[in-house]
């Protein structure tokens, strides 16, 4: 096993909805002035804190359209992508944002590394720490992971999560966030659709604590039974079965990937059934606002959750998330890197 | 399969010598000013292009050479290598000439990434493209897949096969003529052999078209009739299954690598048999011009096509097609950058 | 097999701890003025360049305590990390102490490269060579490796040995060491334990050459017979079987890793047997001085050779091992780069 564990996990293992990791423990992404040390997970942030992600974004999209996309901020800083999950598409973006921060980036992943040769987490966490590391970025297959290697590390590290288990992908929130605020300008009046496989993703929590943070009156989530959590109402979620009554009048939706091993397994019957009830088809696109915007976080699976004449439409703007990815992650690794203690 | 080509895939799975990709639909590589915006194949390249690419490298060479080995053109550009076929070494040559035009570098290793999520190759080129990159570097197995992605990519986006299946492999092509001028001064008096399995080889491919569009009168086929290709004489080549023949009085012998699986197979009866009628010795040598010089692209298999008191001896410039291969890629890939449209 | 030695191999194959690879040929590592030139072992090295090493290694501890962790000392040099045996962790060390010295780093995992072809050990390096490389950081199963890198490389390559079989590991030494003076000042006037597995233990070997090289008036060896090698005591080392009777008094331990592959074979009957005679407990521990450190070159199994009590205890030097290695990396890379010829 990856995670040992020796030291006990004060995070549950499959976090509730409802019942996140935040409650029990304060806050350990801010530090005491209230600023992000960490970013752990978009439940429980500050408005405020959000708020000051996307409005640093702003000036990181100026930077990627430059001719020169490099800035200083990070330089002499060195950020470790700590893989133990394999993600190239995570890592390249953080990769790139880092780069572009002028940081050096080293590149592991522990998989392969010393934790094949029997060393704990932790001390793996605490010889690159020792190494003067100043961000780590995590992805990790266990929910919690990223909290304990923020607990454990060493006070001049900070920690970014790049995807835990089912429990968070903040930046993936986050970037999500800026995209809708582009094209919608205020969150106070939306409507936005979250569908699919709500029940695994990550991405779908981030979404939902940082829709609701930022105001957004009514988040729907839209599925079939088997793949929606329980407790999505007492976040305020409006839970649709009928895909075409959930996405009546939206002014966002989200659609989420339906992972390969949920196809045939006991959850569904089979990807063309799927699509059948659950595929994003233009048809099913009418029933939204006419200026609605198509959202997914990739990689897409076209024909399974969503049809490519809407993946290439003009509602489509899931090529400009990619774009803003990048300036939401070189926001959160500026941000996070000036705040000690 | 890699390389799925839901999108009708325009160009020939198996190019013939003499039809190549171009011909059917212009000038891929170059933009509406004739200036090269991707580096796909040396075929139908006009004879300046191909000399400025080598009067660049000229300069690169000496920074090459110089204590510090580094230039700021590239600096702020995002280099994105995509290797769909492994290949450290041709990856290490593009990644220590992007880094010495102070690029921003990343490895992205294709296979064990997004495509094994079922994502499409043009997704993961759009998902890249959006990212800001502003460079491919493309090694596929299957032929023409660098075209597609140069055809898909975004407009900002400037690609360089650095070898695709059997068909072309520019940078190669490109450093063999480097060295062949830096030895020989001028084209337009030499005889040039290339020896071994031709029809395998995208090297030779590139090698031929660059040789005859610079202006050589000679260009020479060594072979067995099991490893040459159809149509060589309509390119202007002249073929030789007698090696002592051949070679007679030529200026430059290019020596082809024997691949392993080729070895045992239906085509050649064992290495031993190989070496005997087509291994480089210094015997054979001796029917060159005393003055000639030995290329072989890498890696050597060494008693098989090649003896080592050729590979190692005083003709032999093998070395060099390794240095002088960084200064052409450093050629390349700052022309390329530097025309957009 | 990786390393063919087509090449007559001038070094042993199994060099013994008082027959070393250097008495036979002179200095390999030195340059005509005496200057470090390679570093390839701690053996036979002179004093004062092991504390030219030290003293150097002082400055950049300083540079890893900075906000900018960045020099540039070895700007626009290529550093190669090839690592034909796999240790994320050791190549991490050395790929963060080349960016800190604004090296362009590049990372080759040379089991899946062009050894897989059939190349042979020494056309790949000069391959690399001929890239205009700068320095090579070379991991090797086999001892002698990087010695013959280091004899058959372009003469402006440099080469410093990140460990070799059961040979040497002489960065390893020299952070040991510069731990040791940075706690205890001087080597005259120390005891020095070594325990656990000396007799597979590149770490143990660089320790002993460079203890003695600098003074360490006692060298104590502790472990059981299966585990350590012939001819300790001509380096002038005493030896142990109990491990009370070997800590008393001393000033600093040193414990090495058992490696997985020992604890259930013929040397070991188990792990928790070898825990119970030679684990470091805080109960043993107290059998040495009051103010002695300990130190581990990881990755600890914690409960085999080390209690967690200790590991984390206030003795425990392990981390600040780490972190000197930096600076120690730091230190060799950029005193053997500035030494030609």
């Amino acid at each position: 096993m990856i995670f040992p564990c020796t030291t006990p996990c004060r995070s549950p293992r499959r976090p509730g909805m409802a019942n996140g990791m935040l409650g029990r423990r304060g806050h350990p992404q801010l530090n005491r002035n209230g600023e992000l040390k960490h970013l752990l997970t978009v439940e429980g942030l500050p408005r405020a804190v959000l708020m000051h992600i996307l409005d640093t974004a702003t000036q990181f999209v100026s930077v990627n359209d430059a001719d020169v996309k490099k800035v200083p901020l990070l330089r002499g800083k060195s950020v470790f992508n700590l893989f133990f999950e394999n993600s190239t598409r995570t890592r390249t973006t953080f990769e790139i944002a880092a780069a572009r921060l002028s940081a050096d980036v080293l590149n592991l992943n522990i998989n392969a590394s010393s934790t094949s040769k029997g060393e704990t987490l932790l001390d793996t966490i605490g010889n690159l720490s020792a190494m003067h590391a100043d961000l780590f970025v995590v992805r990790h297959a266990q929910s919690g992971a990223p909290y304990l290697i923020a607990e454990h590390c060493a006070p001049h590290v900070h920690v970014i999560n790049a995807g835990d288990g089912r429990h968070a992908h903040p930046t993936q929130g986050l970037l999500d966030m800026y995209t809708i605020r582009h094209h919608k300008g205020e969150f106070q009046n939306l409507t936005v659709a979250i569908v699919g496989d709500i029940l695994h993703s990550r991405v779908a929590r981030s979404d939902i604590h940082a829709l609701t943070t930022l105001g957004v009156p009514e988040v729907r989530a839209i599925g079939p039974r088997t793949l929606l959590p329980a407790g999505l109402e007492q976040l305020g979620v409006r839970v649709f079965h009928d895909m075409d009554e959930g996405l009546r009048d939206v002014d966002v939706i989200i659609m989420l990937r339906l992972q390969n091993e949920r196809m045939n397994g006991a959850l569904l019957p089979s990807a063309s059934e799927y699509f059948k009830y659950y595929g994003l088809t233009p048809e099913r696109l009418a029933f939204a606002k006419p200026d609605a915007i198509v959202m997914h976080p990739g990689p897409m699976n076209r024909g399974v959750e969503i049809d490519s004449a809407v993946a290439d439409g003009p509602q489509s703007v899931i090529l400009e998330q990619v774009s803003f990815g990048i300036a939401v992650r070189m926001a959160a690794m500026s941000i996070v890197a000036a705040n000690n203690g």
